[in-house]
């Protein structure tokens, strides 16, 4: 039996789950069950307690990509196989989502809106493509795309990531000392690491201090890895030029909190990149098919890396 | 010899121009020529009578791919062969202008600057690249790249051109009875077309009118296509949900006119695609090269259809 917890999605997804895995029950919440027949559960932030109900789970799918707040919970045996969300749709959401900030600095829609509250009629000197260096952090299933998707355009992409990677068109880079080179290099930082023991606070103050003068950064990864508070200070003083900001330290970000009203931050609220209901089931029933015949599926979460 | 005036614009070109056609002699205003030996001239917005110290021009070279302001002056004689720029560098340009204000539609970044100035975290119903529909007007070497660039990022795009045209991807319709439906059918309208006698005014009240309630406007043509009234008025009653306008009837765009405090209006100063000198100065030395030879080259301006 697969249950499914999923809170108002939960609509759209048990009948594609049912119309992709035929053979297996299907419970969804807060349906009553014999919790010893549940080998599987499809989850988005379950309440307390959720998993100690299914003593002989096998697996559980995540319904997005990041499992930071899966991982921490007290209820999640230790040894439980946890499968997440690779691509399913996110990759390209999250492509869009760095495009336009990309475009933002790149073609000065920051500069000309400024200029526009002042009614002032004055053509910058224009900044082609080719001559913006994007610094894309994370190159898993999502980060790929964005970074290849910007190199398509004309950008200068370079990418980082923990261990080494190729993709087409981009500089890629690995391990912490490369880190610190490619932020002296990076006119536009676009963050989607996912919020691991290693990537908590990676972008501190003196790490976004050796971005260039006059640097955009967005985070779309999580919000744990950048200090808001370093962030706010350097925008302050001119030397960061804006940020685009999806993900916070606390989400719901606090109505008090000074991200809401700085001139030069843009707040979405977590949308950069949400779980499509029909890429979402068709990854679930290919990892499960895989787990039925033995073998590892893509987006299996390395407990100890913790994604 | 070829006589070259562009304003601030010449110390880039002039060189490039002397590089590129090392056999032909260059001339930068204000020089003092003889005005028979000049053949050919480089020109933007040269001053009044500029053309009547030349009578034995051969062509002029507009660096613009708009020459509805060359075409009206009255010392343009009136059958002098006009050259103007078609890509050049402008495409991509334009290409950036236009995915800006489709990806500010389609992810709703409008939407959540509002939420912003309200300190409201409230995620919006996606939409996908493919539910959008953008409706290119204005297929020409500049238009056909922008119609194709959105189709590639997955936008449902529809172009409109005077006379038929093919482009992967795109759906193509043309003639003055398929704009209507167009419209109809378009969330996000891209105006890019020339000024000519036909599409002045083209946009009128009624035209805007047809565009689905919520439907956003990119103008970045000319101006004159625009009714800047209707598209207030359309605006303030909810029918449209934005524009972004790069050309204005009169530039630059009054201090005291409304569009430049309307919140759901973005005014650029007529930046959308500038002449690049590289790419421009190698479309005008293949244009000299191929007339010297008796062909007519690309960008020669048809001044029955004026461009």
């Amino acid at each position: 039996m697969l249950y499914l917890y999923a809170q108002q999605d939960a609509e759209q997804l048990a009948p594609l789950l049912r119309q992709a895995l035929p053979d297996i029950d299907l419970a969804v919440w807060p349906q009553e069950v014999d919790g010893a027949a549940v080998r599987y559960t499809v989850v988005w932030n379950p309440p307390e307690g959720f998993f100690a109900r299914f003593p002989r789970l096998e697996a559980v799918f995540a319904l997005g990509a990041g499992v930071d707040r899966l991982l921490a919970r007290a209820d999640l045996p230790p040894t439980l196989p946890v499968i997440r969300l690779t691509d399913a749709g996110m990759a390209q959401q999250m492509a869009e989502y760095a495009l336009y900030g990309v475009l933002r600095y790149q073609r000065q829609f920051d500069v000309y809106q400024r200029q526009q509250a002042e009614r002032r009629w004055q053509p910058q000197r224009p900044r082609l493509a080719h001559e913006v260096r994007v610094g894309v952090l994370g190159l898993g299933a999502i980060g790929a795309v964005v970074a290849t998707t910007l190199a398509g355009r004309g950008y200068a992409v370079s990418g980082w990531s923990r261990s080494p990677r190729q993709l087409p068109g981009v500089d890629c880079r690995h391990g912490s000392a490369a880190l610190d080179t490619l932020l002296a290099e990076t006119d536009v930082l676009v963050s989607l690491l996912p919020s691991t023991p290693e990537t908590r606070g990676l972008l501190d103050r003196e790490r976004l201090a050796r971005l260039p003068r006059g640097a955009a950064v967005i985070n779309a990864g999580r919000g744990e890895q950048l200090d808001q508070e370093a962030l706010l200070e350097l925008l302050d003083a001119g030397q960061l030029r804006f940020a685009q900001l999806d993900v916070f330290a606390r989400e719901p970000l606090a109505v008090e909190h000074p991200l809401w009203t700085h001139p030069s931050v843009t707040v979405t609220p977590h949308i950069a990149a949400i779980t499509l209901p029909g890429p979402a089931v068709e990854q679930i029933a290919a990892s499960l098919r895989a787990l039925q015949g033995g073998a590892r599926p893509e987006g299996w979460v390395d407990r100890q890396r913790a994604y």
